[in-house]
């Protein structure tokens, strides 16, 4: 549709509209649920009702992926509203309300980065107008146009808004290690659902390290069929994978890490190795010493081979061969590799490294590949095309611009690390020396990637580890960085957490799910209530807290628990706000209930926790609660009563704060941030 | 095995054993889970540990059937534990406790109403054995085993058993309406599975009616293509899901709905109809007018053809043609049909309805079918070796059975008249004349079948209106007839119902996410304890109520609520024994908690209310129940003062409750009975 229509179409709602880039006021935004919060919205006046006539058609540019999103467009709303949408209406004449689809041009035959996803939408309450100039970005409208449905006293309805919106990175990433805790298809599905509900448009697949080998190699088989317990992908789901991604507008990027992070290759092929076998599947966290030798040509015929085969699966452009982590004890304890090195003057190891890279970027550009890797892949050889992956301290996404590489930020994007959504949320993928970088410099940083490492997650809690966090990562890849308001962030991140839930997505349920294993023929509603009080700890306490294997049953409370407490968070905003204003008898009263009844609940729980051995570990965290509360309860007493606590109190309160700060059961209480504040604030 | 070895094997435990069949005493099972409960359990002491090391081994007959089996096994234990038994342990030479499998002989080729599904578990601390003598009794045996699982302070564990089971009933069946509201395969696919678990064997597939024709027919296009919205199942689809029921043990039987009830057939046939078309596929609910013809050669040329290719997807022996409900109006109005009646002396159109059943009794027995029909086909001159389907007042099993005919019942077991699962559960398939039938007759009652016709179903709530209901009517169908004890039906329901969640049932998380949905932004926790204080009307009411089509949604609160309140029955449980104890101070106390805290949940839900037009029908409900609430804490009052009541109090009470006995929003208060049963007490 060429602009002039378009604005005549706008023509009678602009006048009335409050038009305002979010990025500068933010305030529209904040009555509506939309997340990623879209480049510019602008809300007007009245609202479109959405009921049982309401209708989508499609115009322009003619495409099976929009036909495909047409019905899944129908299907949402029918699970939003309950409305059949998709029974035929006896008598098609009737009035309805139509959201016109109007897509102007082709997509790219294979997504790249390039892809242009912008759309505009625009809501009347005589119907709607979805328009954008590929299939991509009417994949991003409709999204948006979803996640803008609301329930009035009326019916079902979309405020008219005027929404012009593309992306602020064109790189916005979900990887998924499947080789230290194996996923099922369904579940990368459902993980792509909810990329496409923020507009991600990356899954970066981590298909191989020491601890598994998970795609069926035809040319290799002892890969997969030595190296994965039988938990792999077969082509035809990779391909039924690559495609559903494809529907929704997410390119699939696979991952085999090498030369490194190798274990799972060497089962069935140790000739490949830098030391003498045999090998295993490893069973344990860590980087191993498995290393492919680089130095024989065997190496590369090998893996030219693997590498055609899986480009016929994988038709995107970037193909990622990891590097990370490689430790070079294989290769000085092998005379011919130390040999090879000096022979070439590398000056150590990393020169070798680099040498490996060369090779295996010529081998991925003869099948069309560019090469992406972690960023322990840089070395002054290697070729300026290599996209580079940060996840270290160094270098900063400034450095690697400064060095003319391109490359995708992922430190302080790890959701392994069980950080709260704020954090990440925090994380500029330009770092912190954004102001000093060149416009070239700047458009080498191409966006981000969250990262699902699998130490610690299984197919029942993956999904309540990625999302609904990972949509704060999207947001910040997407939204204009004006647009970092923690609080409202929160507020959506709420709603769009319900969203993926329709959309079939099984963080909350799966929790659920967890806490009634573990309470048995107990009441699981009280346990919850105690559960939503406790937060894992971060990763790295949790790795020296015991020996874990992928053996390691995951279905303990610390595996079942978000790694954030919504429970808590309300709780802190209750208690900052009694703090600020101490003589709202209100609030007092809010804060009050809620110590009593976890107190209550405690006691009440403990039968529940002594019939189930899952719970045992818990009870001394439980305690640890109970006793915050009754601290926070006292606290209340002396703030009200204006009296200041004796010193015998304040330092048993200390004593048991710094008890609170202590991991227990792998696990914190997630309100004592809160009782601190409470504390504190007695005389 | 032969039963030396296995008295053998069972040798140590017997000894500790307290045998009792379970009919005569039911104490043991009391404090298991097991649904339907067994012909024999003995419980003995001591507990089978189940921890990583555990694992199931086949021994015996040889069948693909079994080894599915235990991959579902695998799974189901690695769901209901959470320990990874699909990963392939390190040291296999471990100490490991076994579950040996053993099946001594073949099933059927294709599973019948004759099929042995009798089996024998024995499980010690040291290990369990499952044994049958076909692969179909494992099944069973592996469902029993399953229910068992619980767990301790110390770990997951099965108590040591002894049992030996097999069914009263050869015929335990769900039927399931997908022409009024269409069902998609992995609904059920997920029916199939509760199925199994419950140890039904007959899935009922209604794929007819006047509302929509649900099959592909290469035969004839045109009854899928025009009779159905689109909304079909493929042939390869049929076939996906007779196998999926065929791994499980359950037997598929379609019914075609003929020859009325037909008006989906004649939309791309009118040809077929005994009146004038066209036709159209109907949208509202109630028997229609459109008929097959029987007196055209025509007809049964089609249906022969039909026939045919069906009989190639169904390998199941039996073949159901509805037969119910015929309208004869067009038949009485067409005078051909009306020569043709007069020329073969059958004295009125029951007589025409009887010759199509003869002709398509030959057709089905032509491509190796038994005919299936409701009781309306039962005439003089039916064939014997039809199998007929009670549903109507008469006959009653006794009668047909004293008529010569095999049958299964079904009057009783309608889900959709939304009666409790303790209804249900008193229905005997035998009827009430039981006693008076010799044993020829009794052998021709064959079993049963719930039904869940979809006038008021869809996808949404469909699982929540047969489940875990349908499961009370399993029992009925699988124990002896001694298994009567409602109270702990109701217990070892719940059970189930946890244990069907875990197998991917949605009967609880649709309900919670229809609640979500008309909470909008609201608190849907709270909107949902309200929720839990009411239930649907029967099914009569609701009809009469409003004019429902297949376009109206199925998204209010009478949609959403399950068909029973677990609240209401435990709050009403506590009323009992307060008034068969009045001075038991905390048993008055936990009802009145009760009612105080939903006359406040009720207060503070009323923002909620207002916000969502879903929601403002149910305003006057919850008013009643509200004010429910408060007289019943004036008649603890009064019980607890032992003071009497005014006689304006009285009164007042008396027009709440029929007040509360009306439906509102066709819907009840679910503690109406509770109430009553304490103002009762009032003096």
């Amino acid at each position: 549709m060429p602009a002039k229509k378009w604005r005549l179409w706008l023509r009678f709602t602009i006048a009335a509209a409050i038009l305002l880039p979010v990025a500068a006021a933010g305030e529209p935004i904040r009555s509506l649920n939309l997340m990623p919060v879209p480049e510019q919205v602008a809300l007007n006046p009245g609202r479109l009702r959405i009921g049982s006539g309401f209708t989508a058609r499609l115009s322009g540019h003619q495409d099976p992926l929009l036909v495909m999103a047409m019905d899944r467009l129908r299907g949402r709303l029918q699970a939003k509203t309950g409305i059949p949408f998709d029974t035929i209406p006896e008598d098609p004449g009737s009035k309805q309300a139509v959201m016109q689809i109007h897509c102007s041009g082709p997509g790219e035959p294979v997504q790249s980065p390039a892809a242009d996803e912008s759309y505009r939408l625009a809501v009347t309450d005589q119907g709607a107008r979805l328009e954008a100039p590929s299939p991509i970005g009417i994949l991003r409208g409709i999204e948006t146009f979803l996640q803008l449905i609301d329930l009035d006293g009326q019916s079902f309805f979309v405020p008219c808004v005027e929404v012009t919106d593309r992306p602020r990175f064109r790189w916005r990433g979900l990887h998924i290690d499947v080789s230290r805790h194996w996923q099922p298809p369904e579940i990368i599905r459902r993980n792509l659902d909810a990329m496409a509900a923020v507009k991600m448009n990356v899954f970066h697949w981590h298909l191989s390290d020491d601890q598994g080998f998970r795609v069926e190699s035809r040319k290799h088989p002892k890969l997969h069929q030595m190296g994965s317990d039988g938990k792999y992908y077969t082509q035809s789901e990779v391909r039924e994978i690559v495609e559903y991604a494809r529907q929704r507008g997410i390119r699939v990027i696979p991952e085999f890490d090498m030369p490194g992070h190798s274990s799972s290759w060497l089962v069935g092929y140790p000739e490949l190795a830098s030391a003498p076998g045999p090998y295993r599947i490893e069973r344990s966290w860590g980087a191993f010493e498995a290393c492919l030798d680089p130095t024989r040509e065997a190496t590369y015929v090998f893996l030219d081979a693997f590498v055609g085969e899986m480009a016929g699966l994988f038709p995107d452009e970037s193909f990622h061969i990891g590097g990370d982590e490689v430790d070079p004890k294989q290769w000085n304890a092998n005379p011919k590799i130390r040999a090879f090195i000096k022979k070439n003057g590398f000056k150590d190891s990393r020169g070798l490294q680099a040498y490996f890279s060369r090779r295996m970027q010529k081998i991925l550009a003869k099948h069309g590949k560019v090469m992406i890797g972690w960023d322990e892949i840089l070395h002054p050889d290697l070729p300026k095309s290599t996209l580079v992956q940060l996840w270290r301290r160094q270098p900063s996404p400034a450095e690697l611009a400064g060095k003319g590489y391109a490359g995708i930020l992922s430190r302080g994007y790890y959701l392994d690390a069980m950080e709260p959504a704020s954090f990440h949320y925090g994380i500029d993928p330009m770092g912190q020396e954004a102001d000093a970088l060149n416009s070239d410099e700047r458009s080498r940083i191409l966006g981000g990637e969250a990262c699902m490492w699998a130490e610690f997650v299984d197919a029942q809690n993956i999904e309540s580890r990625i999302w609904p966090r990972a949509a704060a990562i999207a947001e910040r890849l997407w939204s204009p960085p004006g647009v970092a308001d923690v609080e409202d962030m929160y507020r959506r991140l709420n709603s769009l957490s319900r969203e993926l839930e329709r959309l079939g997505l099984r963080h909350r349920t799966n929790y659920a799910a967890m806490i009634r294993r573990m309470a048995a023929n107990g009441d699981a509603a009280l346990l919850k209530k105690l559960a939503d009080l406790v937060i894992p700890t971060r990763l790295g306490i949790r790795q020296r807290s015991q020996s874990y294997t992928s053996f390691t049953p995951l279905n303990r409370m610390v595996d079942a628990v978000p790694p954030e407490s919504e429970t808590a968070r309300r709780f802190d905003q209750s208690v900052k706000l009694l703090l600020s204003n101490p003589s709202n008898a209100g609030v007092i009263r809010q804060v009050r209930e809620a110590l009593t009844g976890w107190i209550e609940d405690e006691k009440q729980a403990r039968p529940i926790m002594e019939q189930s051995y899952l719970l045992t570990e818990i009870r001394p965290i439980s305690e640890t609660i109970s006793e915050l509360c009754l601290k926070g309860l006292q606290a209340l007493d002396y703030l009200e009563s204006r009296q200041s606590a004796p010193e015998a109190w304040r330092k048993e309160t200390s004593a048991l704060l710094d008890r609170a700060g202590k991991p227990q059961a792998e696990m914190l209480p997630a309100i004592t941030a809160s009782i601190k504040r409470l504390v504190e604030a007695v005389d």
